[in-house]
């Protein structure tokens, strides 16, 4: 399954990379694109809970901005 | 007390933030100060176990690269 969400403050490469490697980490075997101008996020994965993709977001710094 | 670590991977403030909050969280009530150009990230708090630091850098996807 496939979902995206809306993180704001990445303003960087950095910042998505940072993103990512959270979401991976909590959701391992994930698979995570990120645009930047439009600050989406999409995970693919066999689950996807979004309670767990918010905890890794904000853990990392960044502010979850629910689905999209 | 203060300790200095060199954490690699930080390109804008929004990573300087990312990381800031990440240890903020993981050391309640510290105090983090971020200089971008030479990855050196100072923190004073009580108590500063290098320990938590590192997971809390690593987990916001930045590399710990010890103290300096």
């Amino acid at each position: 399954m496939s979902k995206t969400y809306k993180v704001d403050g990445m303003t960087c490469g950095g910042c998505a990379a940072s993103v990512q490697k959270a979401i991976v980490a909590a959701v391992p075997g994930a698979v995570v694109s990120i645009d930047l101008p439009t600050a989406r996020v999409t995970v693919e994965a066999g689950a996807v809970e979004d309670t767990a993709i918010q905890k890794a977001v904000e853990d990392a710094g960044f502010d979850y901005a629910g689905t999209v």
